[in-house]
């Protein structure tokens, strides 16, 4: 069979660690030049196969490979571009038509919940309508909210980096307590799941230690109960950190800040949890009180990434492509754990229909009893996550990230009309 | 000369390196044993003073000296405390007795502008009251507001934080763009002077790179100035970052957002500069907005500390030690800026009366013409403070930082009366 061509794309909010899922695919797919082609990269995610904006992946010098594997972000661009139903939208067939110009047999979708659906649509498609095509979801969450496998790539890192610096903060906190500010506040994010609060309760190193209360979507907001315990431990301790996620809401399921705006699938955008905490300390409590919101910084900190998450990030890539070389499609690849310490791990493929728009939140043995922490059953699912350093290189003191710009691939269609 | 005990104190906000010149003041000391007896630490800085609350900091372990050089956040405390005049403030008697009852013949203070006022009121009392002692100040402040020193030992750490914050959110936020967040706010440190948001313009390797626009507290806020240019930014690259400084204030002074809250010192409290730019750029642009506070993880962020800031901290604390046995008081240890790449530097001395309550701002060649970026002299005197990587060591997939404590020295005074 002469070799086709294979279609990559990166879906959904971005990880430090997704371009090594990148890189690894690309590597992976030129080891196979009997059976893949091209690597073509769609430029901002699934718009780029809509608008036949593709990027010769496989073009890349070796150098640009090996600075894509350690850069934070999209390389290729990713977007929030909600698909409907393939039976009622025409921009399925579209995505046909761009991969038959193309002969795309394979189709690599790297993502969340939300494109684990249009894998799964794509895939069904495809087969009705007799065109060959293997398509393999590759997990990439900050949000570790995906069933079937034991933890999503990028998760690890964002992991790390909240629990970093969570436990930095506290020793600030700690030195300047008695004149100074006596409550921390970090909003972190997880709107649904608590994956990532969660996370910060590596940070305490003894029974005791920072961080004191976390706040997590999957345990109402109780105001009397937060601020009694904020008091009790400002009494005992001096000073009190707080994590909240960005998701904390109350028992009726109203967040305690929300926007207007609304993303492209319908999220509320949230954000301003950690002032809103803070407001409410100082007023109720009168303490004097600080408070940070990580937003992005914790989902790029390609510098603070764990090694374990990286490793992860570039075996799922290959992976990806064995299962596709092998015929192997309407899968996601799935992380299974063997061991927690040391973590040993093996890769396995599930069906898609287990995974799409299925969300995992923090199960309760994960939230200590009284819904302020984490439990040990927590903290041994999450520490492997973390382990490990993987610094990018340096140049003049700072990651030397690089912005790639691959060709794109000759059109072979009249343009598209978005519709 | 019988050796005489040295009095150490850590003042104000802390930073990722403060602990390093702590470090480097005990280790320097105990190789002076004809001349100084005891390190003597003051639990939270001038307090552990007044209190009689000194640790036996010369007591520490080699392994805890070790730890302590790495770990961010003051070890043995640090305060937000003013001190009024000598002649009417009756605590520094207070002081001059403990440092009798202690024997106490080297003060060696560690802190930013206030603390040098402190530390030259000490030196004169204990002038005119006969008591000898030498009274050295080493420079330490997130802030790099402190005069006739090349820089601040703090700065360079914090400094390489924000540059590698801003330039890994610049690589997630371009790569979602087009369906996502258009804008992206990161608030920094900096009440009156834009040091640390002049350092996030190392963020950018090529012209066009983010940040795209710096708010400075220098340069008064014009809304209709911010908002064209983040339209043009966005217009042109699809995306805009901006960095704005918490002191970001309006022509008349009156910062953008304030809390009723003061400091000690009478210091506003600042925060929520980046929600309130975030509100008005959607109120007005309908662009979708993120945005970051960093608060106290830009300043305890001692996994990502500069080698070239963690050496001066180091170097600052054996000058200080120099001084001092060389009987060399009412100085502060400065840096002498001798080339700027590679940075060479030697340090120096200069008397207190030239820095005490003197704040340095950011000067007008480092500004941009259009007030929103940094110039070629700003990057050549940044560039070499963020050089170089200094990690600690990790344990578990975290920084092993450690809690010390030293003994406290056995009390001869009758308890302090807080005034």
């Amino acid at each position: 069979m002469a070799p086709r061509n294979l279609f990559y794309a990166q879906s959904g909010g971005v990880t430090a660690v997704i371009n090594a899922t990148a890189a690894a695919v690309i590597e992976t797919a030129r080891r196979h030049p009997e059976a893949i082609g091209k690597v073509l990269a769609g430029r901002n995610g699934i718009l780029g196969a809509l608008r036949e904006e593709l990027y010769e992946a496989s073009a890349l010098a070796d150098g640009d490979l090996a600075a894509l594997a350690h850069t934070p972000g999209g390389a290729f661009g990713s977007c929030r571009y909600k698909l409907g139903e393939p039976g009622s939208d025409p921009r399925y067939q579209r995505l046909l038509e761009v991969f038959r110009a193309h002969d795309i047999g394979y189709f690599l979708y790297n993502g969340g919940n939300d494109s684990a659906d249009t894998c799964l649509k794509v895939a069904r498609l495809a087969r009705e309508c007799g065109w060959p095509l293997v398509a393999v979801h590759i997990p990439k969450t900050v949000d570790n909210d995906l069933p079937a496998t034991d933890c999503c790539p990028g998760f690890g890192s964002v992991a790390k980096y909240v629990a970093v610096s969570t436990r930095e903060a506290a020793f600030d906190v700690a030195s300047m307590a008695e004149t100074s500010t006596r409550v921390f506040i970090l909003e972190v994010m997880g709107r649904h799941a608590g994956w990532i609060a969660a996370a910060t309760g590596l940070a305490a190193a003894e029974p005791g230690d920072a961080p004191h209360l976390i706040l997590f979507p999957e345990v109402p907001f109780d105001e009397a109960r937060f601020l009694a315990r904020v008091e009790a431990v400002v009494g005992e301790r001096g000073y009190c950190v707080v994590v909240a996620a960005e998701g904390t809401s109350r028992g009726d399921g109203s967040p305690l800040v929300a926007s207007a705006r609304v993303d492209a699938f319908g999220h509320r955008q949230l954000g301003g949890v950690a002032p809103t905490l803070a407001a409410l300390v100082e007023a109720r409590l009168n303490l004097k009180v600080h408070w940070a919101v990580a937003d992005y910084l914790q989902r790029s900190a390609r510098h603070l990434a764990s090694a374990t998450d990286l490793e992860l990030a570039q075996a799922v890539g290959r992976a990806a492509v064995e299962y596709a070389l092998a015929g192997h499609g309407g899968v996601m690849v799935a992380v299974e754990r063997l061991a927690d310490r040391p973590y040993r791990w093996s890769l396995g493929a599930v069906p898609l229909e287990e995974v799409a728009n299925r969300e995992r939140k923090l199960p309760a043995e994960f939230i200590a009893a009284d819904g302020f922490g984490i439990t040990a059953a927590a903290r041994a699912y999450l520490a492997p996550l973390v382990a490990g350093e993987a610094p990018p290189p340096y140049r003049d003191g700072l990651p030397d990230y690089r912005r790639l710009s691959p060709p794109l691939a000759e059109r072979r269609l009249a343009p598209w009309r978005d519709a």
